[in-house]
């Protein structure tokens, strides 16, 4: 007799755990089940599916190579039992059985288990306002969910819609909904950005006009506090604490997921301050008999050192491979994660590892960064786009917290921070980083790439060599009438802003300051400025020399017009004004 | 006084730790010398200026923002001094002087330094055949080169061209005549492969077929023995070892690079054994007050802990920074390289880091490699390509010593290799890259993405549960009448092969194989065969359980009509054929 293993949960990680471990243990009598009677989708699919951009549902359900993924396929090509539409209602752990129920028939029974794998997901999380159970509102979790907006949109009954939650799934089914079928969508994000987990409040600013632009309005720090019935038991619209009422035929709640534990509590197994399921490196729970992986677990976040719920495909994938492995006898680990995440947003693409700047203070770092903006590959070479990078380090250590990068070109961005992602673990350094080798040739990177010239301006930093102020600190101060600008451009590039503010905005083109030192303005409150960052460091490293000690603006221009596309009307003509060679 | 800081060679390097020296000593007298009156080029560049994507010759000489780096440029911005067509003819080490001479004027000075950095790069080697020095035979190693290439296709001079080495400026230059300007072009390499120290003889392959696909004609294992005169001085042809005569007008020679050391050489310092100048990781030479970089040093390979020569713009700016940090009292270190590429060879790209097999196999490793052929990104999202993966490791250590990848999206195989190279100086085991975490979202990775997976497949090899044969072998066995195939694909997969090779290529669809073991075909020689390889791995597993031993051909018909297009004249259908869930 082989030994028996009972898996709970076929979306992702339980086939992934079953089919390793049916090839590592040929005797093994593997059961897999789902009280679902779709397994094995691509979950994360399902807004690319709403909006037509994936046009064939069936494709979420097959293999590459276009097998459906059911329980036929996976008793013939894989040797697993699976059984769909049956609940698992208890866990006795001393008997080592599984009590389960068919949801068709209402029989229930009794299965052993010598091994169990718990990959129970997690549920979306539906705040707890007036109206929230009206047909049309809805989370975004599964395949019946996605047919469900599918089919009302595609019937033309959705005019409007409102989409709570401005995380990746919130900003994709945006997307779906307002830029193939035309739909009039509003986002509301309780926290006062988008993307609040994934990216620090500058580069989410960039995410955020980009989503305005296609037409979403986005209302940031509110929150629905009611959904209206048109007295049928339909949404008609919501209620916001601060815009008031949005007429809306659909609502579309984004906000989240929470470990789906319910057998594993009710068992005794120890669960985390996330209610996650709780795993050593060998994906095993407080019972050496049950393991667990993927939504229900939490894990360990590799730089801040705490646990997390991470809830994603990949991670479930990395995961069910592990438990495969290791339920049939073998050694294999999954230490942790470094969060990594990308997104695309329309048009734009924003991708993040490590920790924000507020996770890494939160966690208990002294957190400082870097931004440069410029092209994904040579400057000179067609098609390139501009690549925002930002690269956060504690002050004390120097060590490499998070990375965060937004660009049109997503690959582009994604390559960046996958790069620094895989070594986040190993605790570089910035200057590390500087000299982090990536791969080189004018259609794909800078001779400086963007993330060698990042680490570099973080280290000028990090020695004080270079007195940084964000974008956001700048405009705050600036339009409270705290600041003077010292503009570094060529006078031509300077123009616009320095005849809109005249006597605050001055132009002193950096080739100018070593002749005109007496003219500076003097006092605090001084900044310099130019178009992206270079000209305002390397003015700044020739005034610290003459005891000038002035702050520039990092990203410069490129990030202020990003930040603030309506910081002043008149169009600054770009190029001809910055000198490069670097940081 | 400031320190007399004095820099040979202005291209790439130079500048770079000039400017960094300037930043961080504003007393220093620097001064920068260059024997060419073009300096700060992209001289990477030069293939894509010839081609035409890029138009504007300027750009290749101007910051990110049009600014013309001339030595007025490092003057106003930099404050440091350029002096062009000046030429130094010899360092006198105990004097701490060099003597330099104004090649315009012809007089000579002599020129005291604190410190002395050698940017003195490499030559282009041209290859000693009677008619080499003809006109139309040039390298591609500088602007002036670049300008004599433009000029003549631009005028309609050149309708046929031989372009020697297949390395990446031979096929970036095959590239630039060949697809935009119709120029009939052959690509003569000495080695039986393209790209033969970045990439392993299959995946070489890949890019040939591209490369041919394009009208290019290549010769392999080939030699150029003599250029032809048309009796006035100017090239009519080449003959070469295999091919016989080939008429052209231009004879192009990019089989690489000599570091440029006489002046090292004559003033006694340290050499290595490729010529290049030794340096320690603060990037000093033998003499204490002499610092070199770029392409005139040999570096430490990370991997095989070899001295390597690597000639490359991205390492000159990142040794540059390094030198202009220590030049002035920093601590900055350059420890090696990984040997991180990329090329876009017309509509394919290809990228890798580490070792290939050989190199590998010349370092003392005793090197297996999985390969993987997938989608860049989820297999439902549109547009997705299909990118080859292949990792190399040490059998007995596990350690990654490789990866190279080819793929239509450049950035997308990039991103792979970018994030391997990041750790391969950590030693990371195969084991390691399975959980490698990758950004993951559909239209940028698969949720078990092609990286990881084929890290399964190497722990697959590694572990003795895969028994893998490479494409190369099996077709050459097949074809020599060696091997019999049992193909898991569906029949309607099979169906050309079976149809093609009665008896000899046999359909037995993965499902099906419990039910058919007395009909396998008996004794050895016998392989099986699937799509991709996903199917034969699986079938593999099983028939191992049952006692059953055979290997499978990785990458599956993916890699066979990769790299051997002709294999067969029916088109299989794919899809339909395939397992997954993995490795």
């Amino acid at each position: 007799m082989g030994k028996k293993i009972l898996i709970i949960g076929a979306v992702a990680l339980g086939p992934k755990a079953a089919c390793r471990a049916r090839r590592l243990d040929p005797e093994a009598e593997i059961l897999l089940i789902d009280r679902d009677d779709v397994i094995s989708y691509g979950g994360c699919g399902i807004p690319y599916y709403v909006s037509g951009d994936v046009s064939d549902r069936k494709s979420l359900l097959t293999t590459v190579y276009h097998v459906v993924r059911d329980p036929g396929f996976f008793k013939a090509y894989k040797r697993v039992d699976v059984r769909t539409r049956t609940e698992a209602l208890a866990i006795d752990r001393k008997a080592k059985t599984v009590r389960l129920k068919n949801l068709d028939t209402g029989a229930e029974e009794s299965a052993a288990y010598d091994v169990l794998v718990l990959a129970t997901g997690s549920n979306p999380f539906v705040p707890p306002v007036p109206g929230a159970n009206l047909k049309g509102c809805l989370p975004i979790a599964n395949m019946h969910h996605a047919d469900a907006v599918k089919n009302a949109v595609q019937a033309g009954k959705v005019g409007t819609a409102v989409v709570v939650g401005a995380g990746a799934i919130g900003i994709e089914m945006c997307e779906a909904l307002a830029d193939l079928w035309g739909i009039e969508t509003t986002l509301v994000e309780m926290v006062p950005q988008v993307l609040p987990q994934a990216l620090g409040s500058d580069f989410a600013r960039i995410v955020q006009h980009e989503i305005e632009r296609a037409g979403v309005r986005v209302l940031l720090g509110d929150t629905v506090t009611e959904v209206l019935d048109d007295g049928n038991g339909n949404v008609r619209g919501v209620v916001t604490k601060n815009a008031g009422e949005i007429p809306c035929e659909m609502v579309i709640f984004a906000v989240g997921s929470r470990p789906n534990t319910t057998l594993a509590r009710e068992a005794g197994l120890a669960l985390g301050q996330f209610g996650g399921v709780l795993v050593d490196a060998r994906m095993r729970t407080s019972d050496p008999n049950i393991y667990a992986g993927g939504d229900c677990v939490e894990i360990r976040h590799l730089v801040s050192g705490q646990n997390v719920h991470m809830p994603l495909g990949s991670m479930a994938n990395r995961q069910g491979r592990v438990i495969g492995s290791n339920i049939t006898g073998g050694g294999a680990r999954f230490d942790g994660a470094v969060g990594s995440f990308v997104i695309r947003a329309f048009g734009l693409a924003a991708a993040r590892a490590g920790l924000t700047e507020k996770q890494a203070s939160a966690a208990g770092f002294d957190p400082v960064y870097a931004i440069i903006p410029t092209t994904d590959r040579a400057h000179f070479f067609p098609g390139a786009k501009m690549l925002y990078l930002k690269l956060i380090a504690d002050r004390t250590s120097r060590r490499v917290l998070g990375i965060e990068a937004v660009c049109e070109n997503g690959d582009a961005a994604k390559a960046r921070v996958d790069a620094v992602a895989a070594i986040l673990p190993f605790r570089p350094t910035a200057d590390q980083i500087s000299n982090l080798e990536v791969a080189y040739a004018p259609p794909y990177a800078q001779a400086m790439d963007v993330l060698n010239a990042t680490a570099n301006a973080l280290e000028n930093i990090l020695d004080g060599r270079c007195k940084a102020m964000g974008v956001e600190e700048f405009l705050e101060g600036f339009h409270a009438g705290k600041y003077r600008v010292v503009d570094t451009r060529v006078a031509r590039g300077a123009k616009a802003c320095t005849e809109k503010y005249p006597g605050v905005w001055q132009s002193f083109p950096q080739e100018d300051i070593p002749g005109r030192l007496d003219e500076l303005p003097k006092g605090g409150d001084v900044v310099m400025f130019c178009n992206s960052g270079v000209r305002s460091y390397d003015s700044q490293c020739f005034l610290m020399s003459e005891g000038i000690d002035l702050p520039h603006v990092q990203g410069g221009w490129l990030m202020l017009k990003s930040f603030e596309p309506g910081f002043q009307a008149l169009d600054v003509p770009e190029g001809g004004e910055e000198g490069d060679e670097g940081h």
